[in-house]
């Protein structure tokens, strides 16, 4: 298998972080999105989206995004689980991710992307450049505000974003808060837990990755 | 169970269809969006998110989103599989779900929440009132056109959109051309293999669910 990567983007990282939990190294390409190079005939080969992260497997299949990446690593390497360990935990880990990502990873690209110089014309991902929209900057730094609210209900009902143990939806909000920090949005004195529970996910050894 | 629906809805629509395709039967309620009543206090308490569809278990869990509902199902009626037969399908399938709800589906929210008269604080799904940005249903047209293009390739090359076999893939790619109707957009005659394979899957009992 080989992985395509970029080290600054914070999709990819959540795959390296879910990897990086499981002691697994895969063979990684950098795909240098900051000079185009997901754009360019090479990599559109491995990915016509071209966008990152892509798992290409042994036989040349390129699976691309995040979450369905993960889940072939889960069912390759399933200790330890990261996406549940029976069909309702399953379930709600999904459930919550996609919490993560729909409130959260997608307020983050609106605030970033549309309010960003060098975005000017990359208003969405991939290989069309569509012009930013200035109100979905500010559309997306208020659907963070309210993201850090949601994550301080939720942690303050239990240590993790799903259930009893860390699980990819921790890694999706990790990646969602500090990919805030972006735009200078951050969890501040009322939300306690969150920045507990940030502190806590924060220090594993996997944030690095 | 209990399933949380709204007939003219999309998203539940994908669920729907995938209980059709398994000859699942599940007691359903349905919610009211038009009047709101997904932002009433008796629908918050099964999900604060505001947001059909909804899957309660037996248990009172409360599982939204479309994909995790839908793994939920495959795993409790894994005949005939929707979601792939082993770890390569399941992915291929989770990952091109994706690209019919990144680069279709969201083009069909944005298209059709910036511009229409009622749901002029109702630019997101759920509980937030989010003005409308006239830009953004232009951005989202545009996609939608681009998605049509993208669904031709893709079916250039397979009577389905991920692999030999019909899939939840196929049943979300259905719902977004469905929804680009609602914007007043579908396929055109540059669209030979895309329009026979609506042909072909609208043509299915379960479309009709």
């Amino acid at each position: 298998m080989k992985f395509y990567d970029c080290t600054i983007a914070p999709s990819p990282r959540r795959v390296r972080i879910f990897m990086a939990e499981k002691g697994i190294q895969i063979d990684t390409a950098q795909v240098d999105l900051l000079n185009g190079e997901n754009l360019k005939p090479e990599f559109l080969k491995i990915n016509p989206r071209g966008v990152v992260p892509v798992l290409q497997l042994d036989d040349g299949t390129c699976i691309d995004e995040t979450v369905p990446i993960c889940r072939y690593l889960e069912e390759l390497y399933p200790d330890p689980p990261l996406m549940g360990h029976d069909a309702k935990s399953r379930a709600v880990i999904a459930s919550r991710t996609r919490h993560m990502e729909m409130d959260g990873f997608l307020c983050g690209a609106e605030a970033f992307r549309n309010s960003t110089p060098g975005f000017a014309d990359r208003g969405i991902p991939g290989v069309t450049g569509v012009p930013a929209i200035p109100q979905l900057a500010e559309r997306g730094r208020a659907g963070l505000l309210r993201f850090f609210d949601q994550l301080e209900r939720v942690l303050s009902q239990g240590p993790y974003i799903a259930g009893d143990t860390f699980s990819i939806a921790d890694i999706t909000a990790l990646c969602v808060v500090d990919f805030a920090g972006w735009v200078k949005l951050g969890l501040s004195d009322s939300h306690p837990n969150a920045r507990k529970w940030y502190g806590s996910v924060s220090s594993r050894p996997s944030a690095k990755a």
